[in-house]
């Protein structure tokens, strides 16, 4: 079809043409349909979006890359064409009629989906399948190593160390005592985190409070090399890129395609270059995993999957049941690392931390774990845990000099009480959670909650069980109105 | 996160907010991603665009629509936060994880797939588990119900009958001899038509030529309520519009879920309150359908669902190893369709024509098959059907007096011949139809081709087999670079 062409002043994640609603119906396309735009001899295939009245039928919307792809200037004709999507089309439709896929289709899936040549509904298609008829180990690899080059390589060489946490658990910072105690025992660790999706604060969003986090990934390298440890935003140095984009269109669905989990997870330590990774599985009724059963599953599987990627694994399986420390939200989390490194503030954050990190190393030093802890804790009670923290600190551009008191909570705040005398019998992690992000942790980085007491823990009533603090009033009320309930006491 | 609202003149098929790809990574979004956009105590739910240079980091770009509802202006300060799908996703969830759905859930899909509270991404993932999970009965009438209801319905009385063929059989123009025929006989038939998505025509293309097919639910209903038949584009009249957009999500991966295809069928007719349906089910090797066990298959479940709606279905087995007729694309069908009513040119059209025609009949006069062949040949051979026809192309606005010799194909045309002396013995419809679109059709409607041989046929070297026309000298050279080998001599 022929038409005429609007630039318009705006551009894109991908090619993108805007059509008329009835000429895209004419053209027997819709919402995100695919057309093909040519123009002087050259065409690209665009993704449709359909107007009703800032386009004519007779024209063809034009967004700012594909005009300056094609050269294409307002006025000028131009033809429109429903197209066929790519080849890798062919391999989401194998996976979806229950077929396995090599390594070269499932590497073009996903480099059509970060290309753009795939589009989101179809991605959305891929995984959908991948979560009904799942994905083998030699898929499982291959999706690895896919998204591990989607992004930037990070070499390193010698004895690289990662840790990884399924997560689901508010306050568990434990990178920020697992990077500093391994770095100060001379093991490069690339540690690269997220920021929080559906919880108060990722370890990005926390090591923020204290440095930047959106490194590049030579800045993670020199800093690796330097200082031997660093706490970086996986997301900002464009590592296993593909992994976010899967993620973001995993999300609305909250699809877990067990194989994408695993690889998910795998790509970016592949990417870092790390060989061995200790492995947090925190068990508890709201944790992400539920049984030991199910943890020791999930510790096979990333074990075997390790096996075949060249990365030791080694599973530490963890009391899931409440939060760790006492900061929930990225400030009061940062404050709670600093007051635990300066005084020994939370010991269950202490301990949960040095207890992983002994894991590994009793591994690598082929010595018993008792042997192993007692060289961790050293490392904290002398001090050059702490002093390599900081290091980490200045060389990701925050001051090494900063103290727990230079972090202030949300200005406003409100206490929980205890309603009756007894003990705390239970506390729930993603109440807990969800009282601290209506509080606006982690966008208010100041917002979050203190927690003033454990399971098991004896109370009296009117004892403040926790204090939530954010920087607006409203959200504060807000997250007070659902703060009833979060901790059970009997 | 607060940002400053930059407002494009664009309008969408949906809520769109554009934000740099920088600000969407930190709050952890992507394309396509579902963010609120909030200002004056109002909000609505967007989709979102990330653009590298059109929007700034603190900018968030607004089209049209959503400046408009939350009364907007470039420059104001507007919140923007991450959004939750809506709930009509756990539906989605609860088939992709093989659970049944109810008739509420699935009219919410649908519900919130046209009003685009679900995204593309989303319907694709419903339509990909529909296509794994399967849908059982009591769910395809709940879609065909959810289907009828999403567009515009039209209220008939007394005895409304519907055609309905699988397709895949070029030149099959069976409805310019059901419609007269069974108008002329005083039924009333409502028949919607489709346009070609991958065919080099579809019966409302052909209609085209001879006149008006855009026609609106009220139309309709008056052209059948005074003529008795009318042959209209079902998508210009909004009927059963959840299909055509559930059609548009299926194209790009083929999908085909059988309780889909089903309630596309018979969602439209349900719309136009058809009551009595005959069903073309063309086998050959290249029709959708592959074998009789197959066709009897599709037949059973036609009728099944047709029992659960209230719409008997009447099947009829038909031969689908060649094209119907002699013209394929739009002009040469319709001046085969006059000529076969002026002169009897095709008879495979006319027989086929009133075969299916008089299966339908012999059920609603409790005749036999025999009787009613007679019964709708004499309405051809009295003229009475031709008639008919004329009628309705003048009540859609077309010339009742049209003329075959009226209709001229392509001025650009080429011969393909016979390269030995033999008898075709197989004809490839889908090469055929390739040979067709590739000439122009159905976008060129003087495009396509006229056959001059059927299986069986005794052929000479250098005798013609069919001809290829095309208004375009380029695409007539496209066309006859993969001519070779459609029909086979032995």
């Amino acid at each position: 079809m022929e038409l005429r062409a609007k630039v318009l002043d705006l551009d894109a994640d991908k090619y993108v043409v805007v059509l008329n609603e009835k000429t895209a119906k004419r053209m027997g396309e819709g919402p995100d349909g695919r057309v093909e735009i040519a123009k002087n001899g050259k065409r690209v295939v665009a993704i449709l979006n359909t107007a009703k009245r800032s386009v004519a039928e007779d024209e063809v919307g034009v967004l700012t890359d594909v005009a300056e792809e094609l050269g294409i200037e307002t006025g000028d004709l131009v033809e429109v064409y429903p197209e066929e999507p790519p080849a890798s089309i062919e391999a989401i439709r194998k996976k979806i009629f229950g077929k396995k896929l090599t390594e070269e289709e499932i590497r073009k899936i996903i480099e059509d989906v970060m290309s753009g040549a795939l589009f989101t509904a179809e991605a959305s298609a891929f995984i959908t399948a991948c979560e009904i008829n799942g994905l083998d180990m030699d898929e499982t690899v291959a999706l690895t190593k896919a998204i591990a080059d989607s992004g930037e390589r990070i070499q390193l060489e010698g004895e690289v160390v990662d840790k990884h946490s399924i997560g689901g658990v508010p306050g568990n910072r434990i990178t920020f005592f697992f990077v500093p105690i391994m770095a100060s025992l001379g093991y490069k660790v690339p540690k690269t985190s997220s920021r929080a999706i559906t919880s108060p604060a990722g370890t990005a969003d926390t090591m923020e409070v204290l440095a930047r986090v959106d490194l590049s990934a030579e800045e993670i390298k020199e800093i690796v090399e330097t200082v031997g440890g660093v706490i970086a935003w996986g997301g900002g140095a464009n590592i296993a890129s593909a992994d976010d984009r899967l993620i973001q269109i995993r999300r609305p669905l909250r699809l877990d395609p067990l194989g994408m989990v695993l690889s998910s997870v795998m790509a970016k330590k592949v990417a870092v270059s790390s060989k061995y990774m200790v492995l947090d599985l925190p068990v508890g009724p709201e944790a992400k995993i539920h049984s030991f059963n199910e943890a020791r599953d999930w510790e096979k599987k990333f074990k075997e999957l390790g096996d075949l990627l060249g990365i030791k694994v080694v599973g530490f399986i963890s009391n899931g049941i409440q939060p760790i420390g006492k900061g929930i939200g990225p400030v009061l989390e940062a404050k709670d690392v600093l007051l635990t490194y300066e005084r020994g503030l939370s010991q269950d954050l202490l301990e949960k931390g040095v207890e992983i990190t002994s894991r590994l190393l009793a591994f690598l030093k082929k010595v018993p774990v008792s042997r192993a802890r007692k060289l961790a804790m050293d490392q904290v009670r002398s001090g050059e845990a702490e002093k390599k923290l900081r290091e980490i600190i200045e060389a990701q551009g925050g001051d090494p000099e900063v103290k727990p008191e230079d972090l202030e909570p949300g200005l406003h705040n409100a206490e929980v009480t205890a309603e009756r005398d007894g003990k705390v019998s239970y506390i729930s992690i993603q109440k807990i959670a969800k009282i601290a992000r209506y509080a606006g942790a982690p966008t208010d980085k100041k917002a979050g909650i203190w927690m003033n007491v454990k399971v098991g823990d004896k109370v009296k009533k009117g004892d403040v069980l926790f204090t939530v603090f954010s920087s607006s009033e409203r959200k504060l009320r807000a997250a007070m109105e659902i703060a009833e309930g979060a901790i059970h006491i009997e």
